[in-house]
């Protein structure tokens, strides 16, 4: 795309209502803009960033087996009634002019469950894997953390169906380690850690993934012999020691939740009644679990720990364009070649954003730092010289002069 | 993927609380379910084929230079009150914990407008076209057309901003040529007309893009001399003759209206004051366009249009699968040349559903005919002798021994 043709333009100065690191960068950016607390727009590169997000949710949710569908996120009384979690002071409801009440969903067990239980009745229509990426919304007092925490958010909601508890240990482990590799691919691997975290009802533990940020409102310790967290909500409980390994030297650290995953057992399918006919002729309960990512916390994590005093750096799968085009004079010459080199990215299939604009070179480096596009490419009168452009990664200090008939090789 | 794997099944009887085609077939096939009135979830294989939509929509906006965002469904009352909308009766209200007033949005000029004004300062800004994919809601006492008119529902809306007249109205002959290519790829081109409808407070007329069939709830009067529809609200104002050619022999037909476009010029930045600087120095109010396309809406009048008394009839783009693949027998030597063939097809990026159950054969077809997959392949044991598969187009009659080497030529 050319820049000159978005519609969005980088600010200087830091948004006067925000705090975090995340808040600031991607609107000055242009990636996002505030409508209202805890209420943002995704502007046309934050839509790209979310749909990276998205498709690698989405192939690792398909590899283990995921079933895509789209739920609404308007709910009618009743189902949450049956689950006694209509007064949750979280949910937004609402009364329509037939004077029926809904709710706005934060999450959808309620609305999940009694759906499955019209196609499963057996247990050879078990196990089932279903998720969605959908538009969620939680009357939150404490949304103050930009992309962090939303009261409008998006979210991938997967729910687990199964005859018996092995089958749901083994897929709650499949799970976790499709976790862990979003969250590399994501480039969050080093900082994010398995947490445990209170259990609920069923479960001694549930299991949360954790991102250590400074500007995180968690609070788990850290266990470096074996890299398990613990929410601090239970450090009392494990009595201030790894329940893992033991070890009792734990560092208390700062963090951001970008992932929880639950066994539900039989939790929602007791009050649907959802039973299947088990190989004995037997009525039994269903078990459950369910697994959660928020994409804009996702999002809004990858900026928290990827970038510098200059702005967002981008990481090897999540970006709005992976190769930023400077032409830095309105020489036509050089012109000409920046826009060869254009055409040629974007029929390779690069996603590139070429700056043609009519600005200072300051100005278009200062953009590009602030945007964080992972490859830059300068082109000038002077690396013309040479036949040559200038390739700088956005996480390294030095450019290198490059063959204009080689740049494929570098940022391929 | 393996029918056997997929979660749905399919439904026998009619649904007893819908009226509509699309929602009886749409349901009975696995399609989609109904929450509540006006309010429907999307299944697997019904999630597949908005997704076509959704792309369809997307290269056709892009392709005139439409830039995607998206924007929240959460608004606050005061955008509202700025243009004197909030008391309309469709728009759902909600209150939060902390006291404020938000609406559900079924429309969103008052979003899209004070956000583009942060960026437009100057004619050099101008043009811009910014459109979403989102979900929209509206409280709406008709709701009973299955996807046709709902309550929750995924809509393109798409906005244009100009600095004149002439360019606004250049961009709008653009978008019309858009939305027929759009509903020509989804298989409505034969059926859908452009039609004259009430301008509202500054255009004479506004375009409907209404689309024949006899569950409409729209009724259109058809020149059969230039193709023009006329809306029934107009219909004395034009005193019964086509306003385009003259023509007093018109059609009444029944309709549904698949899409509108509409000439807001100052309507809405009038009281954002959104203004922009021309090359004479001199502010002017921006005018605008917006351009409406329902993505459930569209999926439903495929389904009114292309159906048979067994079933649902896809179209060349929009489908859930593009094959499928039916193994008849229990026999090894079947299912093992089956599984090859499903194999191989997937290899080939052709989206395959494999009906690999313990069904018998009259079952598999009479789901296959519900299903409405554009092609289907039989292999069975008498097929095989002759090492050739039966395919045959799910809107032709008759079927064809295709030799097993052949099938990529059929199907691709």
């Amino acid at each position: 795309m050319k820049q000159s043709e978005l519609f969005t333009k980088t600010v200087r100065e830091n948004p006067k209502d925000e705090q975090s690191i995340n808040a600031k960068l991607l609107i000055r950016g242009g990636f996002i803009d505030k409508l209202t607390r805890g209420v943002y727009s995704y502007l046309p590169m934050g839509l790209k960033v979310i749909k990276k997000i998205e498709n690698i949710i989405r192939q690792e949710m398909n590899r283990i087996g995921g079933q895509e569908v789209l739920l609404p996120a308007l709910h009618p009384k009743e189902n949450w009634e049956k689950t006694g979690r209509w007064n949750v002071e979280e949910m937004f409801k609402l009364k329509g002019r037939d004077k029926r009440e809904y709710s706005l969903g934060w999450t959808h067990e309620e609305i999940f469950t009694p759906l499955l239980q019209k196609f499963v009745s057996s247990y050879k229509d078990l196990p089932v894997f279903t998720y969605q990426i959908q538009d969620k919304f939680r009357d939150e007092l404490r949304a103050k953390s930009g992309l962090l925490r939303g009261i409008e958010f998006l979210m991938k909601d997967m729910y687990s169906f199964h005859a018996d508890e092995k089958d749901l240990d083994n897929f709650y482990e499949k799970v976790k380690q499709a976790y862990f590799q979003i969250f590399k691919r994501c480039g969050l691997e080093k900082e994010t850690f398995l947490t445990y975290a209170s259990g609920g009802t069923f479960s001694k533990y549930s299991h949360e993934f954790q991102t250590i940020t400074s500007y995180g409102e968690d609070i788990i310790y850290l266990c470096d012999k074996c890299n398990l967290g613990i929410n601090k909500e239970i450090i009392k409980e494990v009595k201030n020691s790894c329940p893992q390994c033991g070890n009792k030297d734990l560092r208390q650290m700062k963090s951001i939740e970008v992932g929880n995953i639950f066994k539900l057992k039989d939790k929602y399918s007791a009050p649907f009644n959802f039973k299947f006919k088990g190989k004995d002729g037997k009525e039994e309960l269903v078990l459950m679990g369910c697994y959660g990512i928020g994409l804009g916390r996702l999002m809004g994590a990858v900026v928290e720990i990827h970038n510098d005093e200059n702005g967002i750096i981008w990481t090897d799968e999540v970006y709005p364009f992976k190769v930023h085009i400077l032409s830095l004079e309105e020489e036509s010459s050089v012109k000409k070649e920046a826009e060869k080199l254009y055409a040629e990215l974007k029929d390779k299939g690069i996603e590139t954003l070429y700056d043609d604009r009519d600005k200072s070179a300051g100005e278009k480096f200062a953009d590009a730092d602030l945007i964080g596009i992972p490859y830059r490419i300068v082109v000038s009168r002077k690396t013309l010289e040479s036949k040559s452009v200038e390739i700088k990664k956005r996480d390294e200090s030095n450019a290198k002069l490059v063959n204009l008939q080689d740049i494929l090789n570098y940022v391929r």
